[in-house]
Formats: structure tokens, C-alpha cells, sequence
């Protein structure tokens, strides 16, 4: 396939996932199973609210039950594990979802590391990132899964290609490098002590920008006819690549909003059925 | 610290950790705790034989206990796991190393993964990969473990500096990537499917071999004043890197035999004493 210049429309790649994600959800319904997702909050964060109600109703969209839990700012990580094991424990819940990131005072890697790995939907442990790692995860974490998502609904060659990602974050930088590797492009993985960043950026035919910086990566860095990934998402909505003036050099770039973000919405929602189908067995 | 043209003498670095070891070995016997490594061969394979040998040679060396497990050919992957579970519960036995490769019919995986992580002394299962890459793990993968301990002993800036390297295995291409990058370097996985590998090479201030192919890295790939780290150990005692060639251009060069190797091995015994340690908990 010759790509042209191309938009990856995120919504229109989360709306495909999510329709086989509500035809499924029906169909264990009609067996009396009914997916539910457990989200927390912790504390009063207002972007995290956003995110995690978003979330729930998403859930509740594709009739996935929601079980929405709001801690105060003031919860220990000893409390936080504690609720994360009942969740655990308790039979009617398919996956969990801590909302990233929680106060500083919390261990936020105990915390996700409490997660069990049948509820890791996702994918923030240890033990899930070596699975995705290797290859045989059930439940890759959802925003480097978005990517590889889109890459295939868009049909990317991904083989033999260069890839940088910028970033290295254990929810994002480092499993989004793995998975590519496995797709079997050369993966370069960048961050703040990279030296000369633009200048390895402008070897790579796909781009993964997962900086958390806005409009980050700018035009004069990307070789003509890159792909472009945007895992950014700040203040703003705006994204960590400078869209105006990359979109030029680019054969392909997602936009912000409305790339990566809400694939990884509908990664989470599938991979929370993948679980509940478990339960028929 | 400046570095002349310097051969990374591993069998040096490998009698430091070794020196190390074998105090906190006596020590553990003070206390009436005598580590144990259990090593499991299975089939005829006479190279497999002799490394095998060679690990419960030098654990007995330093006073470790090495049981060795020597199973037939035929064996199952169900009865490789079941005899991999019952050294998990056995109090005795502080580590146990399945040596690589197993027969073909078996899912190595499989084996690898039944190990418990509190007994991965060799550290092949996903989790313990998920740990090493996340920086927590007590056991990182021990050939990956003797590569960052040679540049560790020898004080080669890591840090900004681009490593390249060549192989993607589970045990050695994957975990040496990632904690090359959790030490701050630029890091560039590359395989079988990368596109104009000597450009790539090129680039290097650090490169890592592990490719299992013998003289396959070809002095002129290299940049003048890289460092080489050879993992390769192919038939012959010929490394993956081309030394005569490569020694003109590195600033530093592993030998094989002599480099990697030998410290692969006292990674494995100091793991073991790390894991008997716990006992006295």
C-alpha cells in the first residue's frame, strides 16, 4: 500500500475497536456477564478527574460496568494497596485501572505492582511490561498499544523501518520501543540525556513522541515522508510535536487531540472484555 | 577519567565479584547457611554440557552447593516444569539455572517462566525481565549483568552516550538494551531485519554484539574510539565481533575468549549468594 499524506484519524480507529468491543460485551451479556472496570482516583487532581470519568463513561457506553472509586488526596500508599488487593479479590471486577499520576507522598510502582496480572488490563506492571516484552502479554499497556493499533488499521510498514521514540517512561517510552522492536523495526530510544536529539530524530521513518513537553519536536528534525506518532497530551490539548510545522515533512501524523488519546480509551475498554471472556471459562 | 586503548580483561572483573562472593560465602556458612545453585541440563548437547559444568565447577570453587540436575533427552516440557516446581519449594536451593538451549521439542518459555522470580537467579522469566527494565530487580539477566559490570569496573561513560546493539534475545539483546538505558545512554536495538546495519553500527560510541554469529561486526562498521562489548561465544571460542579487525578502531574491546564469559559466570554465583541471603531474613 502507497500511503499519501495522511491524517491517522484516532477516532476513527477507536470507533472500529470499540464496535467489536460493544458486539462482544453483548454477547456475554446474554451468558449474564457483565465486564467491569474499577477505576481509582486519588486526590483532586483536575485532569485526572477528567481522565477517569471519561473512562467510566466509556465503559458505561459500551455497557461495561463502571466501579468508579475516589480516594482522598491523603490515602496512603498502604491504603491505596490495600483497596487495590480487594479489587483483586473481588470476583465481579475484570480489570483495574489506577489513574496515573497519584500524589506524590504515594508509591506509585507499589501501587501498580499490587495490581494482579489477570486485572492488569492496563498493562502497568512489571510483570505485564516483560510479557509485552517478550511477546505473549494479554493486556499490552493501552497507550503504546494504541500506537501499534494504529499502526495496523493504517497498514504502516513497520519492518526494517528506524523508530525513534522519545521517551522512556515505563508506561509508555519503553513498552511502545519493545513492541516495535517485536514488529521487527530498528528502535532507537531517546530522552533528556539524549545528545543531538533533532539529528537522530531525522534518521527515523516513524517518530514516537512521548515527552510529555508541548510542541516538542519540531519540523527541521523529521526526515521527509516520516511517520509521525504523537503520545502527547498537554495543557491545552496540545500535543509534545509541533503539528503545523511537522505535518508538512510528514507521510503521516496523528493529531492532538484526536490521535493516540482515544485509542488508548478504546485498548482499555477491549482489553477489560478480553478479561471478563475469561470468566465463561 | 581518560581511557587508552584498553582490553577489557573479564576474567580481572570476574575474580573482583568472585573475591567478593566467596567472603560472603564464608560468612553464610558462620551461620550455618550454605547456598545452592541448582543447574539443570537437559539432552546431550556437549557444548551445553561443558558450560554447565564449567557453573557448578565454579560455584563449588567459592564453597556454593551446586546440585546438578542432568535430565534425558526426551524429557517433556511438563516434566521439566515439574521438576523446576519442586526445586521452587525446596528450602535448599537458592537459584536454579535451566541452561540454554533446551531440545527443541520443549517450550523453553514455558520452562523459563515456571522458575519462581524469588529463585530466577539467572533472571530468564518475564518478570524478571519487567523488573530489570522497570530498575528493581534482584537478579538481572546474568550475561546482560556482566556486560554492565565490565563497564561498571572499567568506568566507561555511559551516560548521553549512543550504544548500539546488535541482537534482540530475551537474555541478552533485550535486557542489556534496557539497562543501558536506565544508565542514561542513547540506545539503538538492532536485528536480523535492520536495514544497513554497518551505518547504523557506525554511529556507536558503545557497541554490544550478541548476535551469535562469529567475526560477524567488521572493523569497518566500527567508529574510531568506540568501545566493543562482545557477548558472542561461538564454536571455537571466536566471538560475534571481528577482534583482529575492530581492536585497530575500539578505544576498548572484550576479547573472546577472556571477556564477557567469565564474568557471566560470577554474576550467576553472586546472584545465588544474593538469594541465600534472604535465608538469614
Amino acid at each position: 500500500m502507497v500511503l499519501e499524506k495522511l491524517i491517522l484519524d484516532g477516532i476513527a480507529v477507536a470507533n472500529t475497536v470499540k464496535e467489536h468491543v460493544k458486539e462482544r460485551v453483548e454477547y456475554l451479556k446474554s451468558k449474564d456477564i457483565r465486564p467491569c472496570l474499577a477505576t481509582i482516583l486519588v486526590g483532586n487532581d483536575p485532569s485526572s478527574a477528567t481522565y477517569v470519568k471519561m473512562k467510566g463513561n466509556e465503559c458505561e457506553r459500551l455497557g461495561i460496568l463502571s466501579k468508579r472509586i475516589h480516594l482522598p488526596e491523603e490515602t496512603t500508599t498502604e491504603e491505596l494497596v490495600a483497596c487495590i488487593i480487594e479489587l483483586n479479590h473481588s470476583t465481579d471486577i475484570d480489570g483495574i485501572l489506577l489513574q496515573h499520576p497519584v500524589p506524590s507522598h504515594i508509591d506509585e510502582r507499589a501501587a501498580f505492582e499490587a495490581i494482579s496480572i489477570e486485572k492488569d488490563v492496563d498493562g502497568v506492571t512489571s510483570q505485564g511490561f516483560g510479557q509485552l516484552a517478550f511477546g505473549f502479554s494479554d493486556y499490552p499497556c493501552c497507550t503504546p498499544a494504541a500506537i501499534m493499533q494504529i499502526i495496523e488499521h493504517y497498514k504502516i510498514p513497520v519492518e526494517g523501518k528506524h523508530a525513534v521514540v522519545i521517551g522512556r517512561s515505563p508506561i509508555l517510552g519503553k513498552p511502545v520501543s519493545l513492541m516495535l522492536l517485536n514488529k521487527n523495526a530498528t528502535v532507537t530510544t531517546c530522552h533528556s540525556k539524549t545528545v543531538d536529539l533533532p539529528s537522530i530524530v531525522k534518521q527515523a521513518d516513524i517518530v514516537v513522541a512521548a515527552v510529555g513537553k508541548p510542541n516538542f519536536v519540531k519540523g527541521d528534525w523529521i526526515k521527509d515522508g516520516a511517520v509521525i506518532l504523537d503520545a502527547g497530551y498537554n495543557k491545552g490539548n496540545i500535543g509534545d510535536v509541533d503539528y503545523e510545522e511537522c505535518f508538512n515533512k510528514a507521510r503521516a501524523i496523528t493529531p492532538v487531540p484526536g490521535g493516540v488519546g482515544p485509542v488508548t480509551i478504546s485498548m482499555l475498554l477491549k482489553h477489560t472484555v478480553d478479561s471478563a471472556e475469561k470468566r465463561e471459562k
